[in-house]
């Protein structure tokens, strides 16, 4: 590594690749050895072990809570759960134009309006404890959001909280109306714990930037949605499943699989940018997948078997996973979840993760404001100003 | 200069101070001058010659308009300036809660459900064309939002907008319900001209960011309108006229500046991070105030001269100047903006910028995604998972 002072210019690379722009005391992914972990703990070993509001508990404040503490932090995050009225009443509308535009813009601008509503304030302007008291709001509203403009958006009457389930186990409930099954709401809980952060993403950046300038904890998430909503970031655990879909049946799978292997396409659900080894996320979900187990795990798991075998073959050397998305599909599929929530589920957790990095980032008072060089045509005489007179 | 391959982790400075992140052709700030550029144009001068559509052609297209095109894309910008039906439902809401978080809060949360309301695709999903209809819908509906939220928290009703007013002229006819006067459009319209892009700062660098995970249009937007609204970003153009309000009348300005410098506090309009001359921008808005003459221009402009004055006496060296805040304040306050306008009036303009660099970087394949450094407990141990079976 190198450190150098302000001053003179530096080009780095595209996209700031490696750069480091921050220290980090929220976790950490290690890609060679196929491993992540949130604060000190293994995060596979949090999701397989404690409950969501647990691990949320632990990303805001630095340490997993006692028993106390967890009953406390549960029921102070549940009653921050009802939609504020003026929501209420703007949702109809905010639903509708998500048909068209997706359930991440009408989740981006119901959050903003929660953030006005709420009177959340500038991030320089309040103390820790406001800005924490903010931060469960927007964490613990956004399922709320999410489910009531997934069923309106189905001609469905929202269906309100209940402060007396987890939080899977609600978001759940709020999607259909009837209390889940407790498998299901234990693997979505453990899904939504696996993907509270992973390592400096595109939306975890973006979500820092508008902290750095001291803006309020709405403009950061709402940014952080809008980067999450791009084709490029993290791509949607439900193109995983449109392979599985497209393939169809085993006996086509080599064929499918070989064909588009040979055109150089990516074939959706494998591949990760950081890890060199099986994605962590993507083995603690199959597990979870074949305790379901079922016709759809079978498949599942033998086009896993054959992309791997079949890209050994043609493309030796080129060692490639299942990354999280393609478990992370067939988990929520297998939870009844429909496909056009998958990524909204995936911003539900996220969102935690979001707000412990505008909360670390709040601690700085650096505003992040990197440079551009100038390639185009220069202007034909640069006449320096004479002095004020 | 230095440039380095991807890679190995580089520590930047904080705050990315200096760290080149993209090439661009949009233009460039020249602090040791006193100059910056639209393209190949001296920003100042086009403010004092061209209107404020045909620099907004300019940052779109890399041209000046010729006499039929400044013709068709003003008729083509102006026909998109009224609100569609549903957010106009929609906005009695925001600007109530506009009330309590600011008019930038409103604006990002309309702005989201315009997005979303005229079907605004990712940009990656899109070609140039039409991306850039999305972009010119966002510039020319920005004024109709700001002035619809500002009227509906006054208790009145919005003003449609007029397509046979000029962008400027326009704006302030829908914030009053009466034509302004011709001067006072002008100088407004060069207030926005002036401000339409500076270089790489924290709001254009996150619709950038947002923009390089292929996000809509909205998204992009959305997010630097949220950092715009961090009191680390840019400042407020009220608080320079705030400062003379404190100062109250010409013998006190002595008295008050000393104290505020003794007590090493920032005298707000003063001082700028890039230039180490006079701000281009407030020479130029100094010499519409002194056009328009009066009280308020005669005590500024005291002000100016004995706050440079006692600064030279009191830290010499520091040579310090008025930014554009300063005659930037004066200028909106004389064609009768309220204050609470300036910044929104400022977001009018610089949407335009914001939306000129989003294009750009939509040119750009490669996702913007920098790293951090944990700096926190590691976890006791770091269990390699074994290869999948």
């Amino acid at each position: 590594m190198s450190t150098r002072s302000a001053g003179a210019p530096f080009i780095a690379p595209r996209g700031l690749s490696g750069v480091i722009v921050t220290d980090t005391r929220l976790g950490d992914v290690r890609g060679r050895e196929g491993f992540y972990h949130y604060r000190q703990y293994s995060a596979v070993e949090l999701a397989r072990t404690r409950s969501f509001e647990d691990v949320w508990h632990l990303m805001f404040y630095g340490e997993l809570p006692d028993a106390a503490q967890a009953s406390d932090f549960a029921s102070r995050t549940a009653a921050l759960r009802p939609l504020p009225e003026d929501i209420r009443d703007a949702l109809p509308a905010i639903a509708r134009s998500g048909l068209v535009a997706g359930p991440l813009a009408g989740l981006r601008t119901a959050l903003s309006q929660v953030g006005a509503s709420k009177g959340f304030r500038p991030l320089y302007d309040i103390d820790g404890d406001r800005r924490e008291a903010d931060a469960l709001v927007a964490c613990a509203i956004v399922p709320t959001l999410l489910t009531a403009l997934h069923r309106l958006g189905l001609g469905l009457e929202p269906v309100e909280p209940r402060a007396d389930l987890p939080y899977a186990a609600n978001y759940l409930y709020m999607l259909t109306g009837e209390e889940p099954e407790p498998a299901k709401a234990r693997a979505i809980e453990q899904y939504l714990i696996s993907t509270i952060d992973h390592g400096f993403n595109a939306s975890t950046f973006t979500a820092r930037t508008i902290a750095s300038t001291g803006a309020d904890f709405a403009a950061c998430l709402v940014g952080a949605i809008g980067a999450l909503s791009g084709p490029l970031h993290g791509g949607a655990p439900s193109r995983a499943l449109d392979t599985l879909d497209a393939i169809g049946t085993p006996d086509r799978i080599d064929a499918w699989i070989r064909e588009r292997v040979l055109a150089g396409d990516r074939i959706m659900g494998f591949g990760h940018p950081v890890y060199r080894t099986e994605d962590p996320r993507s083995r603690m979900l199959r597990g979870i997948a074949e305790g379901f187990g079922g016709e759809l795990v079978d498949f599942a798991m033998e086009v896993e078997r054959r992309v791997i075998e079949i890209l050994a073959e043609l493309k030796p050397g080129r060692e490639l996973h299942t990354n999280v998305e393609f478990y992370a599909g067939v988990v929520m599929e297998l939870c009844g979840l429909s496909r056009d929530m998958f990524t909204p589920t995936f911003a539900s957790g996220r969102v935690v993760g979001w707000s412990a990095n505008v909360l670390e980032q709040a601690e700085d008072s650096k505003i992040i404001r990197p440079a551009a060089r100038y390639v185009g045509v220069q202007p034909p005489v640069a006449v320096p100003l004479p002095a004020a007179g």
